[in-house]
């Protein structure tokens, strides 16, 4: 070992030790007859003093350190006369006695500090670098800590962490696969998994009863902040089970999770049927941090001669409390806001609860005050608040619209803190949803999903209207989670794929491997995924789930550090048997 | 929840509890009017009773029940009449009131018992029944805890799982790549990890300071049975560590597993370096469960004009204790086994030691009794003993051949027993071994490993003499891991490179991203990485690692129940910008 002890563990009770440390010269200052070294490591910082008077020689060594160079040092520990609250070792320093520089360190091309003076094109590069910062090693410490209760929890309760392997076969009916050429089987290729469902059913078919990976999964999708081609899911399935069996041991997880790593208890999480969430939120993951849930305003404001309200198919507001002092400027802001191509909506009326009780709109000329006070009373406003209201021709589709709004107005009022976590079960989502691009109705969740009991009959009379036995997980509007009791009933999933538009030979092809196994006995079985990214980057506090991964990929899916993906050598088309095809243009 | 009670826990202690279980159909029995039901879970079998005379219609239903059928039952615990001590539910019967069947199968392609009589081909392409048989699920339950045990370890010593990525370079000088091609690159493809080798020396670099993780590694190599494409390695690295360190700590984690998982408590491992390993095993990993180690036997056989041994390079052998009984039959079946072509021997001698304390060997007219009884002293025969001798003109091969003659007669005299362990480190590897198809020395572990400070000097003068910090965990004789000391010195990683024949501009191409962070200040650091495959499977006393992992590859590196790999839609290498190019003939 070159170290007795890490730079974070020294303390006042330590004093007079003679230690050894080893770690990153953080910064040096020279002071009068003095200097002061900080030193780092994964543990924290100790202050380490050179004295020029009572070793010139060693001091003019510690003056020639430069940052970042990795040194070890021996000395005693001794009281600081300056101490530093701030720091945990700050009530000691380490009075040199010998100093040997283990490596040298070429000036680094940002500043290893939390607040880094290194762009994010920068600090990809030099990736290895920015994992010195202790913001970023923190977020990866956190997300070690996490993945670890996971597993101690799920052992807990008796599950089984299977491995399965990551070179498969196509996924059927999801998004596009990430590829790899076979050498020993030309002309045929592997996919890389999407997720382990098909074979964490199989595994439930094999009886083990209860089974988790933390694995990765990969998906050839265009990427954005929170999406990356390769992800990590903790990935779960139980047999033998109900709905509620599931809920119940999750919540279970997620509960141990904020205790363990956050010390805070949980209360017991509120369910939302998906209808609800859309009816109130516009969205099925609301942010329940907040209120400021939707109020339908059809039945207050159709009929009064205002043609955008009269003709709509949808009209609803939210109650921003207390935000009437928002200006003119502010108020067009927010419907600039509304009407990016990105969110869509045509205009946004706005009321304000006057302090006098009246309430004064963007649309009075349409509008008694007698119907402005129903308007107030519909959402049971008061004085100072704002009233802002959305219509259209589609109702879910002004409902998103809406969402928007609510989210950034919640956003603006400073209602969305990173700190304060509410999380709910959003159930009871529709098997399916319409694809207007297919122009077929498609499996909201998976072909596998079970559809509620009691509306088994309406897959014959109204398929678009039967809810299934699907649930996910969302934390401060974040879906950090979903599920669903599977199908085990062979007929049922025939008439499930019939319904999906597949004839029985395409689903032969498709899933065949999966019918073929539960027509052996597959018990009643059901499961749900978390995507560890989000859920690490939502206890980190961060917005985007790139600073929770160690070596993240850019938005072209390029990896700028190791310089991947890159050429292959003309051996390897060789033996692959594959050569680049490239498009012109 | 489809039940209360498990099949596998109840007992007496519970009779005349009502209990609901739900399970697999394992075997009825009819015995008069009663039928006897062993219903399977993943935690036991339960036997259940239906009586004819009580209920007539739910006998009939309980007979019309088939293999692996999936059922919920309910009833009273009551004792059993018939005890089976050799089942943990053996005291206890239900006696059926509710029957549900949850769902049919049809009859399995082979028994689901410990010995099935399904083939090895059958199993895979159903593995999802195979994995329903107690032993091979087995296998898995002590692969989840042995990986468990593995992170509670390392937790408990401050190591942080890092997930490193999958998508990432081609490795330079390792085996062969599986690659991905890239839709957002046309024209460059990624490759799957060999290990995250590189990656780990990053986050050293980055202060990480104790790193680990459980991770899929790719090699897309010709497969044996104790080789997979995809494996997963224990994956670890330290910083400020010297070797000492590293051996104490894993061995720390090797005893914690033994004790954990087998109730073991292992002794302090022996530490053999390569050279006696070699000489005294004819292998870097010598299984030591029994001894028999090689005597050389150049002074005491060369010179009596018997040509094999005076003209050969080396002459070694060993003793077999006890197999003077060995007939001719035998001692021939030895020598044909050490002459086939994968082993290679010309020929074997024998010495017997018959119960007069003389010496009869297969050369006995070119050795007088004198010579020969300096042969039995030399190996301390006693009589009754069996001294086996093989020569050759490459000392090496040579031994080679005999450590498999020595492996082969162990195994034959039941001295390597699957339920002793023998552990052992093997230490101070050359770092280059010398590659007659390369022509120029290669690194034996891989260009990073450091070489011993003390053989520094000789990296001018006698490069293949150098020994590296480099170290193997064996354990009967199969090597479970294994790493090294890494160079944090940019000098000497630089003369490392040169020795290896590569041009400063040929390292920069290929190490080029790890050399540059190591400019920044890297620490020193080591590691190792075991096999996890191995391990479970040596836990387990398996001969493959293949029933250790739930859906392995065959020796095609096909799974056949899958169906993987596969075809590409057309559209798929459209998307990917290449095609397919195979080879004619």
């Amino acid at each position: 070992m070159y170290r007795t002890k890490t730079c974070g563990e020294l303390r006042l009770a330590n004093a007079g030790e003679r230690v050894t440390l080893a770690g990153w010269v953080q910064r040096t200052r020279k002071m009068g007859g003095m200097t002061f070294v900080d030193l780092r490591d994964r543990y924290g910082i100790t202050q380490l003093v050179f004295n020029e008077e009572r070793d010139a020689a060693l001091c003019e060594q510690a003056n020639r350190l430069g940052r970042e160079y990795v040194v070890q040092v021996t000395g005693v520990v001794g009281e600081r006369s300056n101490k530093n609250a701030k720091m945990e070792t700050g009530d000691i320093e380490i009075l040199a006695e010998t100093l040997t520089v283990l490596n040298v360190s070429a000036t680094p091309p940002f500043t290893i500090e939390d607040n880094t003076d290194g762009g994010d094109d920068l600090r990809m590069k030099y990736r290895y670098l920015d994992l010195r910062r202790t913001a970023v090693r923190g977020n990866l410490e956190l997300r070690h800590k996490m993945a670890f209760e996971v597993r101690r929890y799920l052992d807990g309760q008796g599950f089984l962490e299977v491995e399965t392997p990551v070179l498969v076969n196509s996924t059927p009916e999801g998004a596009r696969d990430f590829v790899v050429p076979s050498r020993m089987n030309p002309g045929q290729f592997y996919a890389l998994p999407q997720s382990p469902q098909t074979l964490k059913q199989l595994l439930m078919v094999s009886g083990f009863d209860r089974y988790f990976q933390i694995v990765k999964c990969f998906r050839d999708e265009d990427l954005r902040a929170d999406r990356q081609p390769e992800f990590t899911q903790v990935d779960c399935e139980m047999s033998f089970v109900e709905q509620e069996d599931i809920l119940q041991m999750f919540e279970g997880m997620i509960r141990h999770l904020f205790k363990t790593i956050l010390g805070l208890e949980l209360a017991p999480l509120p369910r939302m049927t998906w209808a609800d969430a859309m009816k109130y939120y516009g969205s099925d993951k609301p942010d329940t941090r907040f209120g400021m849930r939707f109020v339908e305003l059809m039945d207050v404001l159709k009929g009064y001669g205002f043609s955008v309200f009269d003709s709509a198919a949808y009209i609803g507001g939210i109650c921003a409390k207390g935000a009437a002092t928002y200006t003119r400027k502010q108020i067009d802001q927010l419907t600039e806001y509304v009407k990016r191509p990105q969110i869509g909506a045509k205009g946004m009326v706005y009321a304000r609860v006057e302090a006098d009780g009246t309430v004064k709109s963007s649309v009075d000329k349409f509008y008694t005050q007698e119907v402005l006070q129903q308007l107030k009373a519909a959402f049971a406003a008061e004085p100072g608040d704002l009233i802002l209201i959305l219509s259209g021709d589609d109702a879910m589709k002004t409902r998103k619209q809406l969402n928007e709004l609510r989210l950034y107005v919640g956003e603006q009022l400073g209602l969305r803190p990173r700190d304060k976590f509410s999380c709910l079960w959003v159930i009871d989502f529709p098997m399916y949803e319409w694809s207007d691009e297919e122009q077929r109705l498609m499996a909201m969740h998976h072909p596998f999903t079970s559809p509620k009991p009691e509306d088994i009959p309406l897959l014959d009379t109204d398929p678009a209207a039967v809810r299934a036995n699907a649930y996910d997980m969302v934390i401060n509007g974040v879906e950090v989670g979903g599920g669903s009791i599977r199908i085990h009933d062979a007929q049922l999933q025939q008439k499930i794929f019939e319904i999906l538009g597949f004839t029985p030979e395409q689903a032969q092809t498709k899933f065949g491997f999966l019918m073929n196994a539960f027509k052996f006995g597959a018990p009643p079985h059901g499961g749900l995924a978390y995507g560890l990214d989000r859920l690490v980057s939502l206890f980190a506090g961060l917005d985007s789930i790139r600073d929770c991964i160690a070596f993240p990929k850019n938005n072209q899916g390029r990896d700028v550090m190791l310089g991947a993906p890159g050429a292959l050598d003309p051996i390897q088309f060789d033996e692959l048997q594959i050569k680049v095809d490239l498009k012109k243009g």
